[in-house]
């Protein structure tokens, strides 16, 4: 059998943690061929929640499971660790401002690149889920700079799926019949779900939808989707972004059929006009034990001015906390 | 491809529920190969929930969930379903008896039969996993006689995975080293893990681990641990209990390997002495689209005695709702 991909989370006490753990444990990220170990990372008042969570992985006998440790110590938590999935941030709160949350998450995140840096595998992987996952991704990157640009992840993949499933209904089509859905820019209400270039059974889905629909009921649907979940359930999207983050790591590890893409936010290397080192989201493929950014999409007046607000929004956060970015 | 598998879950929008649905979907409970459509069923007040969990799915955009039905109406969800998963049931409350708590489970166990014989699939299989859930079991199957007595099942698999990471943590083994963990009769505190027929690489857990631990802390840590992991997480097992129901229904549809059985509680056939139609735990091996319980296995005269008291206890809860069994 393979040695144990070692997987770390942090927030893991969390509601997201706790949709995820068992998906991994049960083999779903990284097959059922591969062992897996968690460690599962939270603050001191969350200590008895991952301790539980610990008893009740333990409960499952996961055949693929060979190793859960819990710990509010970065350094143990990280260490040697294959993936970390960064879950925990501290969430907006009511009269917070913007540049607060920003500021609040980013020390976070600094201390969090750092141990990583420091502890993990030569081979680490990061993806950032905790919002403001971009520029919480950024933050972490400057934080830890010997770890290679390309193994830096933060997640649009929840919003790529919302769109396919919105496409899909409207289509009354079949969800795997939807494309390269491409989301540009910054995982947030300035999001860009990219229509011109999704496709349904291979046709343009700007060709089978009306297109006052996409440009507006679309669109908004897919950028407020987080809070109307909320608003449902009366709790945020736990089931789903745990699913994403499961589907991200599976997208980046495994060859992407040809004629496609999916969407994360990775460091610009400067394509479509973004900024070099800007943790953008585009349409990528998944290339040997890395991925490539997809390159010549080519986009109208409507999408460049969506793509231009989502850029100058990231640029924004990005001044916001350049004193942590060294 | 197939075509999908109707699984209907009453309770849904409870915690079991939010951990079970996302796995369904994903394909672990049937495969990779089958589609599946899923219909919540929950109160009237949790409307809301299961209605923001339908919400999540369809944010998941998983290949294989091909429909989800929210529902209170009984006979909507149980619709053509194959599987049925009775999760919903009313908790113990404090300074309420036990009897009290058979006869207001028991009400709606009359009613969820009732509304399965008349409405499910003629393949429809029942797993009863809301507590008191051996006696639940025995009460909707007596509203639905014209189901065959091979399709109720109630749960033990989380009592057998439990009792199973005990004794491979106990010998520094990894879990699927450990195989034939019985657990014999009621799914409550009464029940006996059978560590005498346990196997642990082939050897029996009885030659490797002193015999004072097993008798003692052992069954006790396996009967006691629902409570147990309550006071660690301040919230009853969720995510282990949703794992036990995924490996209930495979190692049911699923050829049990050779010289190895799992424990599901099923009416029984006069086996072991437990009188005919009770619904009592017993070592089951998977055969063709139905079961068999093993034969022959021996017990000392401290098992005979646990046995016959997780018996009695079963008696007794049918002699309390023993006006609910037509």
């Amino acid at each position: 059998m393979k040695p144990p991909i070692k997987v770390a989370i942090t927030g893991a006490g969390g509601q997201i943690g706790y949709s995820l753990v068992f998906r991994i444990a049960a083999g779903e990220m990284f097959g059922t061929d591969t062992p897996v170990e968690l460690r599962l990372i939270d603050l001191e008042r969350q200590v008895p929640i991952i301790d539980g969570v610990k008893m009740e992985l333990d409960d499952c006998a996961f055949p693929l499971l060979k190793k859960v440790v819990t710990t509010t110590d970065l350094a143990e938590g990280f260490a040697d660790a294959n993936w970390v999935i960064l879950v925990g941030s501290v969430p907006r709160k009511d009269g917070m401002e913007r540049k607060d949350l920003l500021e609040i998450n980013g020390k976070i995140f600094v201390g969090q690149g750092q141990a990583i840096e420091k502890n993990a595998a030569p081979d680490v992987r990061i993806l950032v889920v905790g919002n403001p996952c971009n520029t919480n991704c950024l933050i972490a990157k400057a934080s830890a700079p010997k770890i290679p640009a390309n193994r830096w992840f933060a997640m649009t993949a929840l919003d790529e799926n919302r769109a396919k499933t919105q496409l899909a209904q409207k289509t009354s089509t079949d969800v795997d019949a939807v494309k390269n859905m491409i989301i540009w820019g910054n995982h947030s209400a300035t999001q860009f779900p990219d229509y011109f270039h999704a496709t349904i059974n291979g046709k343009a889905a700007t060709e089978l939808i009306e297109n006052d629909w996409l440009e507006n009921s679309f669109v908004e649907t897919v950028q407020k989707r987080g809070a109307a979940v909320i608003k449902a359930r009366g709790a945020s999207s736990a089931g789903s972004a745990a699913n994403a983050i499961i589907d991200s790591v599976r997208r980046i590890i495994t060859p992407t059929p040809e004629g496609e893409s999916f969407s994360m936010a990775v460091p610009s290397d400067g394509s479509y006009g973004v900024p070099e080192g800007l943790i953008f989201s585009f349409p990528l493929k998944s290339k040997d034990e890395s991925y490539e950014i997809v390159q010549g999409v080519e986009h109208d007046e409507l999408a460049q001015t969506k793509i231009a607000a989502t850029l100058q929004e990231l640029q924004e956060e990005q001044a916001a906390v350049q004193g942590m970015l060294g």
